[in-house]
Order: C-alpha cells, then sequence, then structure tokens
C-alpha cells in the first residue's frame, strides 16, 4: 500500500503588512504504525539545498509504503528566507535584533528531572514516551502563550518545536557558509554514523545551547540516563536527532539534492520507516570528531583572503590554510602574508567572502579526528 | 593645581581593507591618589549622545583638580560606528554574524572563588585590590591570545576590558531606542541612586549576562561577598560600575550632553575624584524597579504601529499604550488594533520604528516600580 | 446618497518563498460620473504615515456622496515595507540593486508627439483624454511584457502605475527623513498651492525623472502644450498631479493623519470630487520655490552630527546649521565643528542619524524662495 | 633600467567617526616617456580580484623598464569594501542611498564641443592631448568643489577620475556575481580585442552612462570625431579606455591572478609600455557582442534557483538556462518550473543567490553574438 501526501500550512509570523508568513508542511504516511518522523529545512534563510531534499524525499516517499508518519517541513523560516541585503539572503539572524534563528528552542534540565522522579519502575517504554511527549508540549505551549509575548524567533522555534517534540526521529537540514557535507550525532547515537552518506561527522554532548537537534535528543537523552541510574535499568527511547549540513549555503543544486535524498531514505530504511530494501548508505570513508575538537579558526587580522585549503583536505600542521593580501604593501614582500594549520587537521567549511575583518570566524576544522567504520 | 589631559590611541580591530581601527583614549589625573574612573561610550555605534557627554566632561575637568585618574574612550567601537544600513547605524551587533556589541567580556566565577580561597585574613583591603586587578588583568591577556583567535566583538570587549578591569569607578554610556534616562545599578549600590541625576533607576543582580558593568562588578561583588562568609567580615572594595542611557540613540545634543555631564560630575564630586563643591545632583524624583520587574512588551502581530505611550509615562493597566494599523481593513472595525497595558507599569522605551514583525520588541517597561528617597 | 467602498488586492510581486505579495485597492463611489483620483501611499517603505492618512480618508469618505471615483492604494510596496535592516525599514531602495523604488514609471516624450501629431482640431477634450489614456496603459502594459522581464522596481511601478495612469488626480503620499510637511506642485499648477494645507511647496517643471508625480503630469502638460502650440488653442485637461511629503519617516501619528486627511478633503471637494462645504485648507502662511533653488546640503566630513536647525525654521546665511563633533579632538578646540548655512534658506528635511560619513545629504533647503498667496 | 615603484596614499572620504579613508597608490616608471596607464580595482567592494591582479602586476613591472608611467589603484573603494552585511560585502551601493559606485563619474558633451570648435587645423595631437587632459581636469576639480557639496560616491569617483582623466590607457577592473571572464571595449576600439585574454567580448557604443570607462574614453571619441569631421582628417589620440570583469566576486584567486595580471602584460607590451617579448595574450576563441545585445533575463516569480547553464555556455533556444523550485508545490507536478534559452545564447553572468524574488536579474547573456579573430 503505497503512502498518501497530505499538505497544510502553519502561520508562524506576520510581516509589517500585517500580513501572516505560512510555512508549507507536509505529512506522509500509509496508516501503519511506527516512528513519528520530522525533517525540516531552512531555519537559516540562506541555507536552501534542504529544500531541494525535501522535494526529492517527497517524490520518493511517495511510492513507497510508510511505518508511521514522515512530516516534512521545507523553508521553514519564511522571515529569514526573504530578508535580503544585497544580493545574498541575511538568513542566520533576524535582521533587527541579531538573534540566531536556530536558538530559541525549549529544553528546561529542571522539568526533566522533576519528570523522571514521577516515573514509575512500572511504567512500559511506551507509556513514558506517550507521557513525555504531552509534557514537552505542555511545556511548549504555556511558554508560547506569555502574557507579554515573546520575540520573534523564539515563536517560530516553538511552533516548529511543537511538531519536532512529538517525533521519535528528527532531521534538521542545513549547510554551511562554503562547506563539505557533515552531520552532528549525539555521542550516545555514535554508532548510527555508518547508516548515514556523510564523510564528517560531529559527535556533540548532552549539552543544550538551542538548536533544535539538542532540543530534540537532549531531553530523551537526559531521561534514560537519570531513569537508567535510578532503576539501574537500559532505558532506550529510541528517539534520535541529527543535523546535517548538506554542502554550502546559497546553492540548490538538484542532482546533489536527490543523492541527499537517497542517503536520507537509506537511513529511514535502516529504521524501518519505510519497507525497502533498494537504498543503502554511501561507502565511503568517515571521519569523526568530538565537539571538543570541533574549532574556529580567527583571523587576527583584516584583509583579503584565498582560502587556499578546501574543505574536506587533509592538512598537516604547518600547512598553508590561507592566504591574505595586504593592499597597501603590493610592492613589498609584506604583500602577502600566510596563515598555516595550527595543528594537523581537516578544514570543513570556511568562510564564503574574501574580504574579512580582524576575529572573523575563517575556518572550523576537525582536530584529533579519527576514523568511524 | 588643575589636571592635564593625554591622549593616546589604542587599535582594537582591523577592517577589510587591512587597516587598524583605533579609539581615542583621553586620561586625566593632576598627579595625587584616588580612584581610577573608566568612562566609555557608543560600544553600540548608534548609541551616540555619550561622545558629547565625554566631551563635556572632558572640557569640564580641565579646569579642576583630580584625586587619581580619568580614563575615557569616546566612540568606543569603531566597527559598530561606521556599519550603515539605509540612513541608521546597524550599531547593536556585529552585521557579520549577529553578535551583540555588549556581551562578549570577561568573568568568570569559579575564578574569583579561587582567589577568595587564598586571601588571608591578615590581607589588607589595598593588597587584594591590587593583587585582583592585576589577576583579572592577566585572565583577561590570557583569553585574549587563544591560538585559534577570537571573534570581534569579543577581541574588542576584552581590549577595553583590560582598561576597565584596573578601574574603581566604572561608567558605560549607552542609548535605547526611543527613551528616557535611565540607568542600571547593582543592588549591592542602590543606595548610590540619588548621586545621579536619572529618574528610572533598574536594579540588577549579581549575574554576569555578558555586559561590561557586570563584568565590572560582578568580580568585586562576588569577592566581597565570598570573603564576608568565610571572615565574617565587612570587605568593601569600593568598586561600583553603571550603565547610563542617555535617551534615544541616533541623536546627538549638545545641550542635553552638557546636562548630562554636570549630573555625572556631581557623582564624581561626591566620589571625590574631583574636589569641588559646585555641582549638585538634579532635584527629580527617581523611580526603581528590580530587573525581574523591568519586562519586555513584544507584539504577536506585525503591522504598522504608533507609541502612544511615552517613555516615562504613568500608565494604568488597561490604558492604551500601543495603537496598529491593519493595511487590509481599512474600510472596516478592524483597521485598528489597541494594546493596551497588561498591569500598571511605566513605558521607559520603545521601538524606533513604526512598521514592525510580531514578535517585536515594541516596549520595556517598569512594572512594580517604587519610589526612590 | 453614500458612496460604497470596494476592496480588492492586487498582486505586484513574489518573494523567495514564491508567494504572491499583494497590495490592498480601496475604490470608492457613489456611482456618478466625476474626475478619477488615484491616491497611493507608501512607495518607499519606511515613510508610513501615508497610510493613516488613507485610513483616515477612506472613513471619513464613506459618509460622503462621491462623484467620480477614488482609488487608494495604501502601503503599495509590500516588498520595501518588509526589508528591515536592524531596527529601521531599509525602505527606499531595492536592497539587491540599490534601485530606488520610485524611479521606474514610465514616460516616454517622443510618443506624446506622436500622439499630439494625431489629435485632430475638431476632437474634444473628452475624446483626445479618452483615447490617451488608453494609448498610455497600452503602452505601459507593452513594457511590462517584455520577454526578457523587467527589474522588480520597474514591475511594481508600471503595476501601480496602470491605475494612475487612468486618473485624472494623483496624489502620491510620501515622508521626509526628519521633515517638514511639503508638497510637491507642477508649475503649471501653481496656482493649486493654496487649495493644500502645506506650508512648503515646491514647483517642478516639465521633466521627467522617474517619479509618479512626473510620470503623471508631464504626458499631459505636454501634450497640452503641443496643442496649444499647434492649434493656438487653450487645451486644459485638468490632470493633475502631486507629491505630499506628510512629515518625517518611521512615524505614524494617527492624531496628524487626521489632519493631513481633512486638508486633502478639502482639496477634493474644491475638485467637486465630494460635494460638501464642510472642509477648509488650512489658514497658514506658505513659502514656494523653485526646483533648481531646493538645494542638497552634502557634507565634506564625516562625524556625528547634531541638527541645530530645525525643518522649517528660517535661517539668516552664516547661521549654525549644524554642529559636528570629532571624536579626535575632544580636548582642543578643533572639538566641535560648525556647519553655517551658506545663503538664506529654510531647512526643509534633515538626515535621520547623527552619524554621517562624508558626502551625507544634511539637509535639503529651500533658497530663493518667496510667499505664496 | 628597471623601474621604481612610489607609493602613496590618497583620501577619498571620512567615515561616521571623523577618520579618513585612504586608498594607495603605486606609480611605476623608468623615467622615460611613453603612455601614461591608469589601472583601479575595486570600486564595487566585493569585486576583489583585480586586487590580487596589480599584486601581480607590481611584482613583475618591478623587473621591468617602463616608457611612461603606470598607477596602480588597488581597493579604491574603501567604503563600499568595508561595509558588511551579513557575510558577504555589500559592495555595489551606498549603502545609505543605493547609488552605484561606478555611476558618478563626469562627462559633458557639451564642453567636450565646445572644446573642439576652438582647436585650430595647426594644433599638433601632443599639443590637443596635452590641452584637454588640462582643461578635463580643471573641469573635474570645479565640479568637486560646489559650495553645497557633492554625494560620497560623486566625490570618490571624481577623485578617482582626476588621475584617469590624465592617462592614456584606462583599465577598470571588476567582477561579475558568478561570471566568466570578459571585456568591455567601445567600438572604435574593437580591433583590440585579440591583444586581451578574454573570451567574451562587449562593444559598447559612445555613450555615456556613468562608469569609469565611459568617461575616459568618450571624451576622447567625441572629440575625434568632431575634429575628423570637422578638418576631413584622421585625428586619433590613442587613447584607451576598458573594464575588465575578472570572474566572480568575493572571491581571490593567486594563481588566476597571476594569468590574469600575464595577460595584462601582454597587453602593456603591445601598446609598448614595457619592453618585452616574453608575454603573449591567450590563443583562445573570443566571442564579441554588441551591447544593445548584450541582454538581461529577469524571473517573472521568485522562488529558489539552480543556475543550470554555466557562465561560457553555449544554448541553444529552448534549452535549460535555470530550475526553480516551488516550496508549496512538492508534492505535485508543480514542484519545478523550467526557464529556458528565449533564443540562441550564451550566458555570462549569473546572480549569486539560489533566492530570489521576482524581477531579480537571474543571468546576463550573449545573443547575436559572433566570432572575433
Amino acid at each position: 500500500m503505497l503512502s498518501t501526501v497530505t499538505k497544510s500550512h502553519m502561520a508562524v509570523a506576520q510581516n509589517a503588512s500585517g500580513r501572516s508568513l505560512n510555512v508549507p508542511i507536509y505529512t506522509i504516511t500509509s496508516g501503519k504504525s511506527g516512528p513519528n518522523v520530522y525533517i525540516q529545512s531552512s531555519i537559516h534563510g540562506s541555507e536552501v539545498q534542504g529544500n531541494v531534499v525535501i522535494f526529492h524525499l517527497i517524490q520518493a516517499l511517495k511510492r513507497h509504503g510508510i511505518n508511521g508518519n514522515i512530516t516534512l517541513v521545507p523553508n521553514c523560516n519564511p522571515v529569514g528566507s526573504n530578508i535580503k541585503a544585497g544580493e545574498y539572503t541575511l538568513g542566520r539572524f533576524d535582521p533587527v535584533n541579531g538573534t540566531n534563528w536556530n536558538r530559541g528552542y525549549y529544553y528546561d534540565e529542571e522539568d526533566v528531572i522533576n519528570f523522571a522522579e514521577q516515573v514509575q519502575l512500572s511504567d512500559t517504554i511506551e507509556q513514558i514516551k506517550t507521557r513525555f511527549k504531552a509534557h514537552t508540549l505542555a511545556k511548549i505551549k504555556a511558554k508560547s502563550s506569555r502574557p507579554w509575548g515573546l520575540g520573534l524567533a523564539q515563536q517560530l522555534n516553538l511552533k516548529l518545536q511543537a511538531m519536532a517534540s512529538q517525533a521519535d526521529i528528527v532531521l534538521d537540514l542545513h549547510n554551511g557558509p562554503v562547506s563539505s557535507r557533515h552531520i552532528y550525532i549525539p555521542e550516545f547515537l555514535a554508532q548510527q554514523a555508518p547508516l548515514f552518506s556523510m564523510p564528517h561527522v560531529i559527535l556533540i554532548p548532552n549539552h543544550f545551547a538551542g538548536a533544535l537537534d539538542e532540543a530534540s535528543f537532549c531531553p530523551w537523552w537526559t531521561l534514560q540516563t537519570l531513569l537508567n541510574d535510578r532503576f539501574t535499568g537500559h532505558y532506550d527511547f529510541n528517539v534520535e536527532a541529527y543535523t546535517l549540513e548538506m554542502g554550502s549555503q546559497e546553492v540548490i543544486d538538484f542532482v546533489d539534492g536527490h543523492h541527499d535524498a537517497q542517503a536520507i531514505l537509506a537511513y529511514l530504511q535502516a529504521k524501518k520507516v519505510i519497507n525497502t530494501s533498494q537504498y543503502e548508505p554511501a561507502s565511503i570513508q568517515r571521519v569523526g570528531v568530538y565537539l571538543s575538537d570541533y574549532k574556529t579558526l580567527f583571523t587576527d587580522f583584516g584583509g583579503m583572503v584565498e582560502y587556499v585549503a578546501k574543505p574536506g583536505e587533509i592538512l598537516k600542521e604547518g600547512d598553508t590554510i590561507a592566504k591574505v593580501l595586504n593592499i597597501d604593501d603590493l610592492d613589498n614582500e609584506h604583500a602577502t602574508q600566510i596563515i598555516s594549520a595550527p595543528c594537523d587537521l581537516i578544514p570543513i567549511l570556511h568562510f564564503p567572502s574574501a574580504s574579512v575583518l580582524s576575529g572573523t570566524q575563517l575556518y572550523k576544522c576537525f582536530t584529533n579526528y579519527f576514523s568511524i567504520t
């Protein structure tokens, strides 16, 4: 039995003309039980490749039977998508106040601790999951309806999280500036890395810094840790959440998007969301890093930069990573300055403009990386 | 004996042309011992009135004798001052990444706790102060020289804090968007409020959220609290730090600036920094509020807003605070919508543009306010 | 018989989410013959006061009988209204390419010359008007449908002009940055000035620089000039077009908007669009200037400016118009610099930010002005 | 005898901190007579590759003897280079008012006509050139010193043009958004195309639209046309001016810059500015187009675009040029929309962002192009 696709729209904001800004919500199901999957893209307005990935996913999923249901929310931030500043999209933060669009989700560790204390040993996993989802949703709704109101980014985040909080699998599709494909995986799910077709893997701790993946897995990770401590059990809620970085921002590519979608389908197949065996993760080398070893290289001086090291390259300590032109010294030996790799590293992404001020985040790099098999 | 003014410049950043961006540093002293005073303005680039205040301060201080020394740093953020987006100055955050220019100062509570443990009962106040200033400066310098570099806002903040951290009195001059004059005072210094000529006073706790005033008083407040606990003593380091909001952004006014400077001179006179008796705080009503009662009113819908309530007005619950025009309903009874005061309040500042998206911070208001005498 | 208000929406653009951006169109008529009136506001997105004026106009016109019909298009540029850059609205130009939103209307003098040559002496005024309106509309539509497409600002302008070109009276409601109320009147309509309640009047020649008022009156002025030459007649098509500047941008004020609307109603009453005698133009002094004497004062140096002269003030040559603070010289006599009026003048508007680069348009001023009676 | 390089700086603007913004000026000469060459780069702040080209030029020219002198002005617009809006550089127009930084140069056809009328048949080419250069410089200086001041872009342009107007050869180095390498050549210099290593050549008429190349060649072209008419002679002033587009904006690449510099050296060698025979124009196919056939393709709808056709590709009418994703129809056959080539064409450049509003300039294309040999 094939799946059916249902479409609706949700108002997430109003613009200065007083009109509602809507996001499309596609829901796919075959009416069978199974996991709830939530996939969104473009919370950062200039990171658009995920929208093409969702297009290919919907086209493919229509031809399969689904266990459970899949909710796909492309272009989930219509405010961020539509703020132009020059030719580019000023999509990473609210242009009014600088708030990152991906930092206003809800998580309250205290609240999870309180919830955990009320779990009984006799409660089944499913009972706990159902109660905890309802509990979290109620908290999100309460937070959304404060009498003095909420900031735009947080309003948007909470509306999306009301959906994501009910899912067992959450995929948040992003892009880097000029970037390799990479994925953020919570440490407790490290063994899932081979299910994805991402060459670069960042393992992140149980720490909430505001993003959707953290807001989605921290509560469950915390809850199962607390229950395992309390009951010395093996609670595993099978809730997973990942941030996938599908290459560079400001670009959509339908062919790449097809590959990206195939890779996600392989993951969904492994999770029994779709009953197929046709998809396979790419047979690639995977390199991992702990978040604390995923380092940002800032420049100490301003100027015009050639990004010599390309995303994904393997560099040794001292190799040239970037070269800066000094326009006031073009006639002498200070005309160019070399920025070298401070240690062995793999650059994962770099700044998208040649012109930088001092203190610009030039590169993000894997250090102390390791092979994942 | 009159004071002398010394001027120097400090490079705080480099622009994309590779040129250094400098801030002027004015130092005033008469060669006598006394407090170190540090005053800066315009860390937010569009909040410029403080620069005029510093101008008037320098002009007046030249004609006085000084105890100790006064360092004045006008226009302390040449990056933020020079980012235009349309006719206005995009001065509150780094245009590249949204980082608020006033959130990257250094404070580490753990470090203060460690320092406190090494204080001996026999140490004099002055010995502790000298050691703690040197200790903090070393920490700031260490943080500034991380091998992978630092972001621009943080680099700038730390360079300024290297100076502020050596001061006994820190005044950070800001503006609100459309704003009354008001001041942030740490709770442990509440009794100092009458020394300033500010009608509205926000009392803030010993909590670091990134700003210069907090970065300046939290270490000392924490240290004296710890020492008073440990030695059941009455340690008082006489270190004070305040944020003064000198009215509205995007405006300079020389006459108002003269009044603002006279008011600061009255405070400095009370602190024995200048040996005069000619200045007096304004004889005004002062209204105070705890930070937790200083509330932000967000709008739930977008549109065009008249800010009916003016900064400083006393409103009763239910009074009209703003009125929104709905351009799609100009022919019917939904054309205008009233936003009412959710409780008794005093609006202190409001958003500077009539056009707002949902989730815009319309007003910041005093609630549960009280009279200060 | 009272008028009826009809509302519709017209899509003028699509945003990056692929959604249509609509403007509301209010049409008011009592079914009687009379002039076509077209009124729009906010072609520059931050100039919003006209929207309140249109609100009050609609409310008042509902209570009157109308001769002819009145089309009102508030917030006619939903792209410009919704581009925020910091707290303000980047509304004067397309953020992608800098194109002024009020410079892409259509006018082709050659085409008017050709049309004029085909007019017969026997044609009545009404016949010529009907034919010329149809002719112009066809030209606008042809221009809109070029196979390679058109830029956004021009697309928007032409969609609005398709309506305005059919009107006998066109009012385009704008604001200045920080501004007095003033009006642009074509020289051939100079005698209409007392019908408006505007203290400052700019008389503009028969020259097209891209704006809607010019695009609306230049064809008719040119046509009647040509026909009067050719037939030595007294052709007068009674087509009028004006740009009204309703004070300062980024502000809406309902009370002021009510006065502004009353003043426009007085004009419409004089034009017999409404059958009332209750409205009267304000009894004020009116000062006029020819466009060539409406001068822009640029600053030669950058810095922080107090706008000492207020819009509408009468200044003598040499009077202080602005005062600039030089942050690098606060300790000496170069701390402030005076900018003086280069001649007798009335400042009409000034730049809205205290921070300016060299070459910023500080003021626009009336010089060689005269009294209008 | 080798050349010597002299460096100076010229203030072209002041920023809001009151500081001068300087451009570096490198002058190279061996003290021999010969042409004056003027080369500038980055008048549009995000078009930075020319700065690397100038670096390589200076390095190479130091090792040669020069006839005449060469003035090189890299990063000639320090205002435009330093306006960030998000991660990119808002470099094409003044952020305050939208003025294109490359449209404020001076040219007055009337003035050339007047000058031509005063030329005598007995005047030598060199006499006329010397007088006309002095005349033009005086006009530029007069325009720069108007009592009411000038706008920033125009001030900047005139300061640069004061140098360029004295040159016999002017090269203005630009970039497109995402772009092939191409060159603008005035029609009267069409035969010079093979001296450059540019695959795509746009031939432009004797029409001034504000840019530096036009401002540099229009006076001479007009003058020689007038004199040739008047004296039926063969006046040829050997003044040349070109705009070179060195690929894509926001990128610097040292290796490509070396090739670009070698190509310019080949041109300078052909012009006898350097006494070498080591450089050769690239042996490539060159395709030309008249400016009227260099067409802009605008999109009629907004959405997310894949730029399928790459700069330099040969497309037939009907070929897919771009593909647009419609996020509201991902489940049906309207999910993607094809934009086809309206005729045979070569795309030369395309918009640099996937997210576009309706009316965005998607591509600029050669149509009716021809081979240049």
